[in-house]
């Protein structure tokens, strides 16, 4: 076995240690160690925009895009938000020993559903410092160990994060282990966890690109909670009131591109198009948003240019739109349940018979009436913070907060009951 | 691609389809297909007996061990219990639309939680018929398409079974297609399923042996609801009720010895070992049952065989049963998380403290006080039903039923916000 690969087991059995004790501790222990881990944060603003610096100037030295070096960096406000972030998770309801169900058998067993933790999770992501911390406050709020491995190109600001993680847990008396990161910048480290490190990993969740996503599904030996692209919609339907329509659609694929809950195709039936689409293009285009339409999307707005059938597939995370021109509803559902992705739509209508048949109809994580699809967040759903949104059907779907990472156990309190 | 590619691909694209109206049916129009099948299974008990008998010659002629034959075999009693297991699924309570859980938001956006069909689940199972009947009840239940596939050697049984079904399903205008069988013996199909037939498989439920487990570890390319060995486990405390303790050890391991709830190891208390383990032995002895102990336990029954670390480890389905003298709670807590597979395991004690700490540090997805570990099961626990008990962590653990079968998602009513 590689020296690595004997780091990463012990790291394993650390953290498995690590989720024993934190499954047993309570409530409170665990809202103070994540408030000192924020405080930590805080007063760690100056260590971690030093680490932060050296990330970025090497960055810029390796040539990264421009887009990626954004990402990576931060700044005295950015802390602060990554501090006050994690002090909002440890606010919110413990999720843990909530009695889910609970009720009695004809034989007297009394049968308890009770919210209990997952175990050990482990965390893969790319350049975002403010993964380490949110991923590390919403784990132990839900009381399990984690193991983080962010994107190499952040490692130093990672690693400055996760010394005031440290920080708080060992203030609360809990275990340092709870929340380890991965100190190398070696990839084979990410197929290590991959394997689930001898059984230690209850679940990985991967937050990251589509190589990330496509080595995961190619090589991961314990589940994973799957956070696949986002390729959202907003259905303008004929009874849609223009100004809401417009309003939703320039927010919905304009107010930030590179999330994935930005819409990016807009449908609009046939019956309203002429009505609805020359403002809503006109908004788009004002605003900087190249559009792509069908013929006749093309035809009521010509600055527009043409869509390809890839573009309904597209995810672009940019100032683009693609267009199309349904005869329906029944056809809207069917283009979204085509080529979405199954994450988060919308129809804009004022005609509730309409919206209810769209909201049951689409098979998508979120499901929306007159409301962008940029809420699609864990904070805008009032999780006090999301390690992602869920594209599975398994387990979790939507955004993934403390509540989503655990699971339940059944305790059954009899009085000698046998089976006949 | 082979025709039997071909053939399954066409499978998973037809059971896609049934999915979408299933999930759009409602419970009432679910509630009659069930309910249908279940009479259709009953008129059809002749033609069942026919073809199982069939099953049970080849069987036989091709020198199968006798508990497989045993599994394999069914009675008229056999066939009405099946009928009547499936109409037990058409009473219960329908799962889908329930909504879980429903907030406002400050901004008026209204979420709602709201319990949908999971699609198309593919379930591989091995000898016993009756699964056929319950998975394909369960399945429609929580509004799922299914694909099923059955060993090889009750493949008449289970044709005949699934006519029968799709009788019910036609009778309430639901397709066909909502329940299809692998009507091949080809392993080459479980294969195929296996791959996911190109994204139509939602979800893989395996029901079987080690080998089959194995096989779905190494090639499932979807989501896997695990149904792992059961290692359960009683444990006596020093201040467990003798006869209590008798009496749920003799059923916790001999009710029936074959089924993944049956307890496979027995740890009692060094304090109490002298006072409870004699007569809990001989009722054991007497019943038929092997015991392996460690040294403390033969001391104290001397017609004990001695137990190897490897018996820790056993799952025997059989009669015999491992024990083992513990110094205290801790210890046998100990035990049970090396040993123990989380599947089911109990206290007895009279003492309150002592079984809530057991309750509260036993991993296990059941963990029970004071009653047979042979309680883990979907019926006993009112489920009406079951397709297996999870030892996942993630999505359903423990007994799987109908709601265990659906997912959410998330319906969020606004009239215009957008995201600041």
């Amino acid at each position: 076995m590689s020296e690595l690969a004997q780091e990463m087991k012990a790291m394993g059995e650390a953290a498995r240690r690590a989720a024993r004790i934190l499954a047993l501790s309570d409530a409170d222990q665990r809202t103070r160690a994540i408030a000192a881990m924020s405080a930590a944060i805080a007063d760690d603003t100056a260590e971690i925009l030093d680490a932060n610096a050296h990330d970025v100037a090497a960055a810029r030295a390796a040539g990264l895009a421009a887009p990626l070096i954004d990402r990576l960096t931060l700044d005295a406000a950015a802390v602060a938000a990554m501090a006050n972030g994690v002090d909002t998770i440890a606010r919110i309801a413990d999720p843990l020993g909530e009695v889910m169900a609970r009720w009695t058998r004809p034989n007297g067993l009394d049968i308890a559903r009770v919210r209990v933790p997952i175990g050990v999770l482990a965390v893969i992501y790319e350049s975002r410092p403010n993964v380490t911390a949110d991923a590390a406050a919403l784990a132990v709020r839900a009381g399990n160990a984690v193991i983080l491995r962010g994107g190499s190109e952040a490692l130093h600001s990672a690693r400055a994060i996760h010394a005031a993680i440290e920080q708080g847990l060992v203030s609360a008396n809990l275990p340092a282990e709870a929340v380890q990161l991965v100190k190398t910048a070696d990839r084979a480290a990410v197929g290590l966890i991959l394997s689930g490190l001898d059984g230690a990993v209850d679940l990985i969740v991967p937050r990251g690109g589509r190589s990330l996503v496509e080595r995961v599904a190619a090589e991961a030996r314990a589940p994973v909670l799957g956070h696949l692209e986002g390729v959202c919609h907003t259905y303008v339907h004929a009874a849609a009131d223009p100004v809401k329509a417009r309003d939703i659609v320039l927010n919905a694929k304009l107010r930030r591109v590179s999330v994935c809950g930005a819409t990016e195709t807009l449908l609009l039936d046939e019956a309203g198009a002429a009505r609805l689409l020359p403002q809503i293009a006109e908004a788009l285009l004002n605003a900087g948003c190249e559009l792509r339409g069908d013929a006749t999307a093309q035809t009521l707005v010509p600055r527009m240019n043409v869509a390809s059938d890839a573009d309904w597939y597209a995810e672009y995370l940019a100032p683009i739109l693609s267009v199309r021109v349904v005869p329906d509803l029944d056809a809207a559902v069917e283009h979204i349940t085509r080529y979405g992705s199954g994450h988060t739509d919308a129809i804009v209508t004022e005609d509730d018979a309409a919206a209810e048949a769209f909201l049951a109809r689409v098979d998508s994580a979120i499901v929306l009436r007159n409301a962008s699809t940029q809420f699609a967040d864990g904070g805008e759903f009032g999780f006090g913070g999301e390690i992602g949104i869920s594209t599975s059907k398994l387990h979790a779907r939507g955004p993934v907060g403390a509540e989503q990472l655990t699971t339940y156990k059944y305790v059954v309190r009899g009085d000698g009951q046998i089976r006949p």
